[in-house]
């Protein structure tokens, strides 16, 4: 195979022949254009990166450490150790350390048992709800309360183009059209005490990341929990068979989505949750309610 | 198996194991519950049903018929006969005539080559355009004009899920939001010469159609080259893999288009052609091109 673009030969193929060189080049100019078309980062702005360890989140913060002195902005790291021994552990953040360390990144850890006070696992079973929602719950709640408080402009997670596909399926049958308005490369602080989220991957495929990991070397922390119920889930085998018929699918599904608007119904009004003060829809946010 | 609804033993599987007059049963009720919810038929409306021979449009003029008592209105039914001889023969328009005899209904013709002057494969090869593109400007020319002029109130089509479906795949990878907008049951009018169009058979799939045609003995005339175009079809592919995974899926899929609400852009004012008079939104309409 021939690179499609350099025309020298390579083993790597996504989409089409593409070798290492040109990939790298083509994956960070399509974030940077990303960056620069949403206006996702201005000049001299404090971005707060979100990394778990694995490949989407790692692509991310690396590819923005790149990208930081070109367009001007300066960025810390936020791990988040949620306490989930088959979810982050001692090695999760042995990886996250030594990468930050490597790029002389400053890393914030924040930990949900110091938080919560008691494990997820434990909350998950008392309340019989599945870990990954409650997970998901914490977390968003902890990234933009530690944002916010400590002062950064935007947020970043690695999110892809891959969960933007499965998040628009699942909530386009759910009629969750809201979530689905928010399905954008920047979703705008819609209250003061929320900040701006940007997703610099919309474009970017989970192959891409992975093959963007691996040819740099990354070493990354694979969380066996999320890979385990992704490999379980329909859409995720969905989605192959997709790509199998149509390889630039996925591609052009999150380019349309870019730019799609949909009539969303007046939103309720964001309130302050009345025991923590966090911005939430209704009189005790999600977060207040696990720990009561 | 036995019937999901009677518990009767049956052959028959539609996503669950149902007996014949269930199925029939659940089938009208469908269509009746849309036909209502969305008011696609109000009483003593005179509904024009186009149909072509195949499974869909012959369902959708069949339930039409059968529940035209019950919802107070009339119909006649539309056949075009497009002239290209592998779609529309003498074969199709004996099954035609035969099922509109034995339900007394009306049949109104319109032959193609009479309004064109000449073929539809003679224009496809001139202007180096597929046939099947041409025979939709055609069809929704003539179908619309003819509805108007001779007073209907209604136009019907037999379209259903899996064209719903296909249809949203291919407008959005196209970023063509304004005619996502348009996959409803109900297409208001937005000119005082454009007849509203309805499709009934919206929250049907195309199995349930060949179900209902093959269980009331209805004759139809398949027309050899939409099956052969649409075989072709990755999005059909893609659709039968869904299927495999989720079956409730493109009904579920069709019920978030009914209910979603695009923004689309201030639509460009539909204006008369200044050739034939009828609503195109330039100066001349696709169809008076086709004739240049």
């Amino acid at each position: 195979m021939r690179c499609f673009v350099c025309k020298k030969p390579t083993d790597l193929k996504i989409i089409r022949p593409i070798c290492k060189d040109c990939f790298i080049k083509l994956y960070e100019r399509k974030v940077e254009r990303l960056i620069k078309k949403f206006e996702l980062i201005k000049k001299g702005e404090r971005i707060l990166v979100a990394v778990s360890g694995g490949k989407d989140s790692l692509s991310c913060a690396h590819v923005l450490n790149k990208l930081k002195h070109l367009l001007g902005f300066t960025m810390e790291c936020l791990y988040i150790d949620v306490g989930i021994l088959t979810c982050t552990n001692e090695r999760t953040e042995r990886v996250i350390k030594k990468f930050c360390e490597d790029r002389k990144l400053k890393l914030n850890v924040v930990r949900v048992k110091d938080l919560l006070g008691k494990k997820l696992e434990k909350l998950s079973k008392e309340r019989r709800r599945p870990i990954c929602s409650i997970c998901g719950v914490v977390k968003r709640y902890i990234m933009n309360k530690f944002a916010r408080e400590n002062g950064f402009d935007k947020l970043a997670t690695g999110h892809c183009a891959d969960d933007m596909v499965r998040f628009f399926f699942k909530n386009w049958l759910g009629k969750k059209f809201d979530w689905i308005a928010k399905l954008k490369p920047i979703i705008p602080s819609e209250h003061p005490k929320i900040v701006t989220r940007i997703r610099p991957l919309f474009e970017c495929t989970e192959e891409e990341n992975l093959a963007y990991i691996t040819i740099n070397n990354i070493m990354i922390a694979p969380c066996s929990r999320c890979s385990y119920f992704l490999r379980r889930d329909k859409w995720n085998e969905i989605l192959k068979l997709i790509d199998d018929k149509k390889p630039d699918f996925k591609i052009n599904f999150v380019k349309s989505l870019e730019e799609v608007e949909l009539k969303i119904k007046e939103e309720s009004k964001l309130k302050e949750c009345k025991k923590c003060g966090e911005p939430t829809s209704e009189e005790i946010c999600a977060f207040c309610k696990l720990k009561k």
